[in-house]
């Protein structure tokens, strides 16, 4: 039976939050990828790759598996109607409701985080309680069906833990040896617990204006009161 | 001073191996990424995303990095002279010339691999010796100016090891930490050396048809006899 996996795609995605489980689900047999956005026009990743979705909201099948990566337009997407609408009628119906990334505020903004243990990256991790959500610190987190993983990579990490729900875990091992999943980091930086004071405020400082815009976003917003 | 980053996009890439560096070097300030290929015309990777090169061989600026991802695509390219002259051509001008995954096997077809240190995917990696290359079993290989890296997600290793010689290790820690790359796999599957034997023959199984095909493009165009 063929595994429905839908992936929103939006203006200024971050594609690595996309590739990531995206190549991780193409590796198996047996799973239906599906690239879904209003058209079926271009749209550009924050890193300024373009890509094409290949399904419509109109169009889109029954999802097993709905996932919604992150990227700079995420802001933009938790006051879109018409992507909250199409993110909560797919979460009514699909088996599981995922996020990589920011991608989980937009799960809160459509409201589907309330009361319920749920993760995002590290430097927007305080606006999950906003929605309601249990924020908690870790790399991927599920709370019955919904699973969220933490910042970009962490996307990895979420789609193997997935993989070996849906399937089993010979299936994820066979995913994560197709592409040679033993990451070696030259350096001990990829967590605010680990990386220097220094390097902290850097990326603090470069994420300044997003984090400003998104507050004043999450304010209008939020779901708890 | 800009410092421009030019990876090659090719029908049947692997998504992954690009946006991993991509996404890693699109969070620096002075770098300009150029997405390379014989025309502008979208290409589909082996996930089935569609991309659009924003760059045509003919129009490409002189390269500090070259980078030539992997993914099905590369058999093809192995044999290609119109992409062969371009490697070969900027090659010889930019700084350093890189790989991730099994980009190196065209690399090697290019005749670069002659006598350097250099690696590629696990299930490929015999497919460097006819190259002339020194294989190497590592996740980044450094020889001279060549960077190489090995399988799919290595390719985040080897951007945030490139970014540390471009620039400096503050800047690699903080791309490093804007894509929260504190990887934690669910399965210490990631390398034939610790995934159950029964994954590795799983994982070979899968690409068998892949390989046989490269077995007989290596046969075709190896540079040592």
């Amino acid at each position: 039976m063929t595994i429905h996996v839908g992936f929103l795609l939006f203006p200024q995605v971050q594609a690595l939050d996309l590739t990531g489980p995206l190549d991780v689900f193409a590796s198996l047999s047996d799973v239906s990828i599906h690239l879904v956005w209003k058209t079926l026009e271009p749209i550009k990743a924050s890193s300024g790759l373009v890509m094409t979705p290949d399904t419509t909201f109109a169009d889109c099948p029954q999802l097993d598996v709905l996932c919604v990566p992150g990227g700079y337009g995420v802001g933009k997407l938790m006051e879109d109607a018409q992507t909250l609408d199409f993110i909560r009628a797919h979460a009514r119906q699909a088996r599981f409701v995922t996020s990589v990334c920011t991608g989980s505020l937009v799960l809160g903004a459509a409201g589907l985080l309330q009361g319920r243990r749920a993760t995002t990256h590290w430097a927007y991790h305080d606006m999950l309680a906003p929605f309601g959500a249990i924020a908690v610190h870790d790399r991927v987190v599920r709370d019955g069906n919904l699973f969220t993983g933490g910042g970009v990579t962490a996307g990895i990490d979420f789609a193997l833990t997935l993989v070996s729900e849906l399937f089993d875990a010979e299936q994820a091992q066979a995913a994560q040896l197709a592409i040679e999943y033993a990451p070696h980091p030259p350096f001990d930086a990829g967590s605010p617990d680990t990386a220097p004071a220094s390097v902290v405020e850097l990326v603090r400082t470069r994420s300044a204006n997003v984090r400003a815009e998104r507050e004043a976003i999450v304010e209008r917003v939020r779901t708890v009161r």
